[in-house]
């Protein structure tokens, strides 16, 4: 039973996913369709690449990737398969396929050859339903098109470093709660920072801890009427080993969130001083 | 394995549609079900039926599909089943019926017999999937209830001709991108223009070209940083081959989009007026 | 074919679901992964009980519910699974499992013992999806953990008697169509009303009928254009036998919803008063 997941800015409530999925099944019954997001912003690559980074690497290998963002083949975005580390990603190359992996260790890349590619205006359903449906299959790469050497590319956010005490983070994400979510991975700021104390700074928050989990400014010891409530900010190592600028039990419908209380959104910097 | 999809206005935060999925799966574990949508327009049938029958045919014969929007048996809506083009639907005679066909050609019409149709208040979860557990199993429609002659009647958006030389045609549905969609197909357009000259008439926007694709008025001759960016409205056969009135990139939320930009909404008019 | 459903505050745009999804088809392929609701307001423990009980009930026996709300493990909420009238729930003791059942039947209940228990941000993630793959694959509850005697209990809503005369009902939800459903099931309001006569008073509406349905008040001998409209409170005993206050065809994105004509939301009283 294959996996095809889909990735899409198409939202939930036009018939697009839908007709996707009919025309998979009707290929391919035993398909097993797993929905990554269709929330995408319109247009954005690099929220796709962020949300299917995050969700891919926990399907099991051979799992086939629909990528729905930018899809229509242009003359500059071809239609591709890309295989990247036992996974099946098909989209057009708009500079998707460069931001999918810390360090892009591509098996296969080809470029696909299908008569509807060139005038599609819904390639998902025209063309990458029927790829996707042979990669299922087992069909070759090889018989789906031709090998290309090289994909259009991306530069990916990554902290600046200013001087040997300082980083400059940048916010990549913001989620269902209202967290920040940032590009310094777990992995770099523990080598940069070599056990030194630091202050994040973001807005007008100073950090000087990094935690596991969120509720880890709440005070036990105290009585629950007692307890600080919901609204400080506090940072953590996310799931995803990301600093996240976050606020405990925060419902951003609600108002008081890190990205509303703090005024931060996507593209907004965090800067983090290491003592000298 | 039988598809069972269901097509709502329940939402998804909700208990309703998990309660109709444990329902089916209680009953068929084999069942494969399928959202199509569950944002319909609260109560809006001409909505449902463009989703469905956008995403409907995409579908293996024999899916069997649920509507579950105006689903309450009146005196005047009556629960039914009808079998079109291979393909089962289950609603009320709420006027859904006959929308969901360029030229209805039912093959089986049948008022469902089901105790529980005429009290209950949530009939999806109560009675429609009964139902199409009966037909995945293969009961025959004649066992389910009675055939019937005539299902209520919605007249359906078309295109108004005034003239030889003039078109009017209606805005039936906005989508995720706020691009609009309109009544006239393809088919209709060509026979009627017949090669000659045209303007579009939407709101402000004097259209003259329709072309395949999104893109079709990026240059992509310049260089990125040139090119005229989004905004400009074009108009293009989309996938169900309908004239849709669209800009290349929008995102509604964000504000630019053919529906903002323009005006124009469902029910709104466009107007093409052709060459003598 | 075991049956694992999602109830959770993660929203459909982020990574989490699907991330969620990918490592149950991971372990476990021939899973089916159903969607309760991602929609939960954000932490709101509550709303989680009220959505999950209206629809586990209508799953299979021996379903998986992995409850993503508040399930961050805390020196006060343990990460549990409780076996309730045959059904699964995985969870940390928020105060979740009390609000489960009318009256609670807890067949066991076991205190989790897992590695990653204590330090994940996101045990949905690290804990659950490890939990419910044991529980399908036939591992006895004692070896996933350890019996514990009691949960946290929260005390439920059910509605205030003051007198023989007069019942205090409370909104315990607002539907997708804006309609109130109360605390008030209909078998207690049966014997309390024991045939008597009453009002319920909601805000400005005195309604002296509990219909079966939603379009109780529209008359059917009445030509269309001379019904009276939508815009008219009713009560009904809904699927769920409890008493909802609703507006037949409200469309609450429209404005003309039972929330927003009469003012009331979750947390505010109706009253029931009887005839002496």
């Amino acid at each position: 039973m294959s996996i095809i997941t889909l990735t899409t800015d198409f939202g939930t409530k036009d018939y697009s996913v839908a007709a996707v999925k009919g025309r998979i099944l009707n290929d391919l019954p035993s398909a097993n369709i797993i929905d990554v997001s269709h929330e995408i912003t319109p247009h954005h690559i690099v929220e796709t690449a962020f949300v299917l980074n995050a969700a891919y690497t926990n399907f099991p290998k051979n799992s086939i990737h629909i990528i729905g963002v930018e899809a229509e083949q242009t003359t500059e975005h071809k239609h591709l398969v890309v295989q990247i580390d036992g996974h099946y990603f098909i989209g057009a190359d708009n500079g998707i396929f460069s931001l999918l992996k810390k360090e892009i260790n591509i098996e296969n890349l080809i470029e696909i050859k299908h008569p509807k590619s060139i005038d599609s205006s819904f390639p998902v359903l025209d063309v990458f339903v029927d790829v996707a449906i042979e990669i299922a299959k087992g069909t070759p790469l090889e018989n789906i098109g031709n090998p290309i050497a090289s994909i259009k590319t991306w530069i990916k956010n990554k902290p600046d470093i200013s001087g040997l005490n300082e980083l400059i983070g940048h916010i990549i994400y913001v989620d269902r709660y209202g967290n920040l979510i940032t590009d310094i991975t777990k992995e770099f700021f523990k080598e940069f920072a070599n056990n030194r104390r630091f202050t994040l700074t973001a807005s007008s928050a100073k950090i000087k801890t990094i935690y596991p989990k969120y509720d880890a400014l709440v005070d036990y010891s105290q009585p629950i009427s007692q307890r600080q409530k919901a609204g400080k900010a506090l940072a953590l190592f996310n799931s995803l080993d990301l600093i996240e600028i976050a606020i405990y039990k925060s419902n951003p419908d609600k108002g008081g969130s890190a990205t509303s209380l703090l005024g931060l959104g996507v593209g907004d910097s965090v800067k983090v001083s290491f003592e000298v």
